[in-house]
């Protein structure tokens, strides 16, 4: 029997989305599958029957071992939100159709909690619709909030990035030792979850004193104890650098950002748009302190730094995505590969896969009792959490001075 | 007679300043200095004689090693504007009081134009009262815009961070290929010149497409072209990137940045703060062609990101430094040391000292002819003069995953 099987990138790219797809291919390969596919953009793509076929550019070591040093989605990705089968039946008739057409058997999709509903929904239908095809999720998000599994892939590089960075700006904000401080507000992402903000204490150490203070979404934002805090460090500091989550609100659920503007737009998810956390927050301390101040977004650089990959991460991506294939192979559906975490100090994982009724729409947020809430920095929980996930690199392959990736033909 | 010689760091930190200082204190010692002092936070720090011995932390290779992989300025900067000799002479009688004291005989200061000003006035002092002090400028700059020298060091680094990244946002930007173009706007730095902007240009290659259009200040910005440009580039693109000096301005003088508010603080020497550029430019994008924009301001980052630097640009900071040190052994004074192109193809350069009074207070910009306007992008002629100074690597020396960087004790 031919055996074919697709796999899809979804929702924001993270610096290692690209080595599960490599992990995948591999796998697959070993396994014997006659056909690996790809579909670019993601189910919006697939929709279109936009799909490409991996051995033409998997097919030397060469190519994967650039493609692991590739960031953002290789296969393109898509917001796509797949509508409820009650409201577009004709979109699930069209999705099983091209499968059928392909004749494609599993379909393997990496994303965060948007991609794993739609994993969710495709099986569901295929379940309630006498479909045989199995679909698998690979987990994939910097913003770590995916359920059950210890932690997802691309969080580890993104932190590892943002530790770096946050380093690297503590040093530069802290050259100008003679002036009175200047305040550098770095804003990190994530909506809902604090856990790459909290990634910027794993900064500190026997060669940096750390971020000064760490703002997470997990808890309330106060305006006012925010500048006495400011104001208590100026007193003792030549240099402040505090990191910020852009999702952190206030007692009446006003995202900070909103305190200076008020038109903001909304995602294909209904999310608002946020960003100008930081810029918000600067302004208010210049004014409220006469410091000198200095906002800083690490943006989409955060999730697209492969340069600075975690080799942890993205060897656990890459198994991520060999495990989904593994599980499809024992005629398994509708579930995730997760990675379970066996010890810390040694690290060590082993990977499994779950229901995926328990991870779609899911958020995990870091647990309450790993935040010293009072000094605003992470206690020694969260650092043991965090920090064998940013271990080891893969150097890029420069040429001409630049990293070098793998690109899809047009 | 006992040799004593002293330097300081002054202005923006750069990824390479330090090598600087590391050349310094190896052609100090191999010249046969006694004491070689370094200047803490540079004149500012020194009028406190908060002054250390480079020998408590430079005297195992392994220091030399991470000190040339520590970002921003090991000894602390300053941005000191030092007075004119008519408005406070006793500043001037304390600075040599303090080399007398200390019997050091020669002054290296590490920067940029404001610190070669320094260079210039200390120097015209010694020589106007019989001082026998010598004084040299060592270049560096992340702005490329000291005159007589072909480039500065601390610009290939910044350029080697700045083309990676957009390399990586043009990735991660392309990445939802299905839907409209989001347009993304990357500010960079550069009040006056455009350099560092123009170094978008290198992220082109097999691998990537590269930004769609460059905005430097060379050029006067005309907003309605800027907007018709985007226009035409949505029409025939599914993403769009585009660099965007700090320091464009309109034909009114404007800062394009200040097209959205009026309350711009003034820095020590009274250039405009300036930032929110890209941010301006993407409200005013978003508002004139509903496309979705983002805009990324690489602040700091671009001169702090040491992990990334330029190993050509980490050699010629040292040689920059260790030939200032020859040129006071040669009883030279009033001079900046220079780095002299050779040849661009194969890539080579020698070092020669110029005098600072044709270097101080000039900047150097792009020549016009550099610059395709008509098509906002570079000419060959810049990329063959850029590409040379991003080459080679020297990989961080990573411990629990992040690069470590040497400290001085407090």
């Amino acid at each position: 029997m031919i055996k074919k099987i697709i796999v899809g990138q979804s929702g924001g790219p993270t610096a290692v989305i690209n080595s599960s797809i490599a992990g995948v291919y591999k796998k697959a390969k070993e396994l014997g599958y006659d056909h690996i596919y790809g579909m670019v953009n993601g189910i919006e793509g697939f929709l279109s029957e936009n799909i490409i076929d991996l051995d033409e550019y998997l097919n030397t070591d060469e190519n994967i071992e650039l493609l692991k040093r590739t960031p953002s989605a290789f296969l393109g990705s898509c917001r796509y939100k797949l509508p409820k089968f009650e409201d577009s039946p004709e979109t699930y008739k069209k999705i099983f159709d091209i499968l059928e057409k392909y004749e494609i058997d599993s379909l393997l999709y990496t994303g965060g909690n948007d991609s794993m509903d739609t994993v969710k929904m495709l099986s569901d239908y295929a379940k309630e619709h006498g479909k045989k095809q199995l679909f698998m999720g690979v987990p994939k998000t910097i913003d770590n909030d995916l359920p059950i599994t210890d932690h997802c892939p691309g969080y580890g590089s993104a932190v590892k990035y943002i530790a770096t960075s946050i380093k690297e700006v503590i040093r530069d904000n802290a050259s100008f030792g003679v002036v009175k401080p200047t305040v550098c507000i770095v804003e990190i992402m994530g909506r809902h979850a604090g856990w790459l903000t909290a990634g910027a204490a794993l900064a500190k150490g026997p060669d940096c004193e750390g971020v000064d203070a760490i703002y997470l979404p997990e808890v309330t934002f106060d305006l006012d104890k925010f500048i006495n805090k400011v104001k208590e460090l100026a007193k003792v500091k030549s240099s402040i650098v505090i990191a910020v989550s852009e999702g952190i609100k206030t007692s009446d659920d006003k995202f900070v950002c909103e305190l200076g503007s008020s038109d903001k737009a909304v995602d294909a998810f209904g999310h608002k748009q946020l960003s100008g956390c930081a810029s918000t927050l600067a302004s208010i301390i210049a004014k409220e302190t006469g410091l000198k101040t200095r906002a800083i977004e690490l943006s989409t650089l955060q999730r697209a730094a492969t340069h600075l990959a975690s080799l942890t991460d993205i060897n656990e991506a890459l198994e991520s995505g060999a495990k989904a294939v593994e599980a499809v192979i024992e005629g398994k559906t509708a579930m995730m590969a997760t990675i379970i975490r066996d010890s810390s100090n040694p690290y060590k994982v082993h990977y499994e896969t779950f229901d995926i009724h328990n991870i779609a729409n899911v958020e995990k947020k870091i647990p309450l009792e790993w935040i010293d809430i009072e000094n605003n920095q992470m206690k020694e929980e969260f650092l043991e959490y965090a920090r064998p996930l940013i271990i080891g690199e893969l150097t890029p392959i420069f040429k001409d001075g630049l990293p070098t990736h793998l690109v899809r033909k047009k």
